[in-house]
């Protein structure tokens, strides 16, 4: 890695940084409520063995990952204490070649998703519930006759997983008790007839109110966003993408920032800027309408909160943790792509 | 690099897919109606030295960046005969430091920017014009005393450059043209004041009715998009994404395909699918309503159609360029980043 500077307005721009402050804080809310394994960080938020590892320090040493490369990389980083691919695969030959340094278990939610993992020598599985989101899972009248079939070829079957993402960002938390009880009367019934010791569902949006889930898999709370900061939940916003500004139009009263959609993620909308409204993003720039009292000038460095952590996260290669206009520490994001 | 497979359906899904026989003939359109340096290709839209090769050999072999990156990734490849950052930056030291291997001219708008260039030991800029799209660029009352400056410095002022980047997707071409007209009035004006031999300015969007422009600043004609494709240009669209099917629904009729917001630009809006109408993307999963007509099992492919092409190429490591099922080649995305 190139060298580190000590101080943020030494880094090339745009660059991610995460607040070392409200990281920490995040870490500790979340392990107030959801200690050691009744959480399964999901690396998709963050993407980086280096924070996987902090998370491990604090107790957390079980993970869930959405793709084949973020269980690679895990288990490289010798982080396979306990491996959830959280997600469907159909070729898992990569993550049957990881079962002699790591515990690999796999989602099935059908039959062509267990053939894979048979085939790959996976050794155990969840089985993946429909509990609500359009995506994948079985139904749950399918859940018990996937277990048999697994069991039939010889897999251990830990339990089940179902992720009520479709009740994540609501704001009022009595509808949302009530949707998550919905959800989860689904997947405490496919335990039943399924068995295993793992409920796995859940995420940052309902970390303090799935009381079904025997482990919660949220990643998104150690970094946050804007649209999750809307909801009210207990996390601070850790990341900010920096910029500078690099170009002032005095005529239009607009400024231009050095980042735009290649650094932050637009699929939950613009990002936000203390002191400013956004006007609009594109490849390379953010134009900002600066509010009556803020000033800027050509090479002033903004931060840009960005709307949504996961996609942002992917687009970077570290992220700098800072200390106000310190950097204290980079982390790599070293779990990118497929 | 890993091997690259031979066939399509070896290929690690999600991956990026580049059509061989439309690219060929976006390129072979765009040469006929501008040929040679009367175009600067945009490395922003595909970010690969390998591609901007295949252009170099089809007579553009000058080219506009909008990254630093960019520019010397470019000049290590050996395609720096004449490199401009189409884009404002204030630390130009990395810039500087290509100009014993690569003929690099930057665009300045300001005072602070012009410093950068001096500092650099940059020997060529441009005047970069606010030309109606509220981004960089000067206006046309400070367009000569910015030249002058850049003069008295010693440095050499090859010209101008404007983008009317408001004007690109415009379906309309009568109003495109008035339009245009209106914005390249102004950049023609500030030639006159500025002087040199470069009206550098135009898009995809514009290639072929901005008679102002010298040299036409266009990438996005590569590869395509569905947005661009809306409005009617000659050039095919190339470029999709490539997924897997890993999950089905029979009771929702919905399909889950293994690509979503991390290998597809949501700026534009979601990607489109032929045979299917697109419900929602998540992280790592696009969720598709199959038209009637329409059957996919688990474990098909699935190529989709981003919405914005520059982006979306930012996400991937390479294009697999394939004709039909079959790969025939394969671009590193090697000038990603900052």
């Amino acid at each position: 890695m190139t060298e580190i500077p000590s101080a943020v307005d030494e880094l090339t721009t745009p660059a991610l940084l995460v607040d070392e402050s409200a990281l920490q804080s995040n870490i500790e809310t979340m392990s107030s409520v959801r200690p050691g394994h009744s959480l399964r960080p999901h690396i998709k938020a963050f993407k980086s063995t280096a924070l996987a590892a902090r998370l491990a320090d604090a107790g957390h040493d079980i993970f869930c990952c959405a793709t084949v490369t973020e269980m690679e990389g895990m288990a490289q980083a010798g982080l396979g204490t306990d491996l959830l691919l959280a997600n469907e695969v159909l070729d898992a030959s990569r993550l049957g070649a990881l079962t002699d340094v790591a515990r690999i278990t796999v989602a099935v939610d059908s039959d062509e998703t267990l053939a894979a993992a048979v085939n790959a020598g996976i050794k155990e599985v969840l089985i993946d519930l429909n509990v609500g989101l359009p995506r994948c899972g079985c139904e749950l009248e399918d859940s018990a006759r996937l277990a048999d079939a697994a069991r039939a070829k010889g897999i251990e079957v830990r339990g089940v997983m179902g992720y009520e993402g479709h009740l994540m960002d609501m704001v009022d938390r009595d509808k949302q008790r009530e949707g998550v009880a919905v959800s989860m009367a689904v997947l405490a019934k496919a335990h039943e007839m399924v068995g295993g010791d793992i409920v796995s569902a859940g995420g940052t949006g309902t970390f303090d109110i799935n009381d079904v889930a025997t482990e919660i898999q949220a990643g998104s709370y150690l970094l946050m966003d804007t649209h999750y900061a809307k909801v009210g939940l207990p996390f601070r916003r850790a990341l900010t993408v920096l910029c500078r500004v690099i170009s002032i139009n005095t005529n239009g009263n607009y400024v231009v920032v050095d980042g735009g959609l290649k650094s932050l993620a637009m699929d939950h909308g613009n990002p936000t800027v203390d002191g400013a409204d956004v006007f609009f993003c594109s490849d390379e720039h953010t134009t900002l309408i600066p509010h009556e009292g803020t000033t800027w000038a050509v090479g002033d460095l903004v931060r840009l909160w960005p709307a949504h952590v996961d996609p942002t996260v992917a687009k970077h290669e570290r992220m700098y943790v800072v200390d106000g206009d310190r950097v204290i520490d980079a982390y790599e994001i070293d779990l990118r792509h497929w």
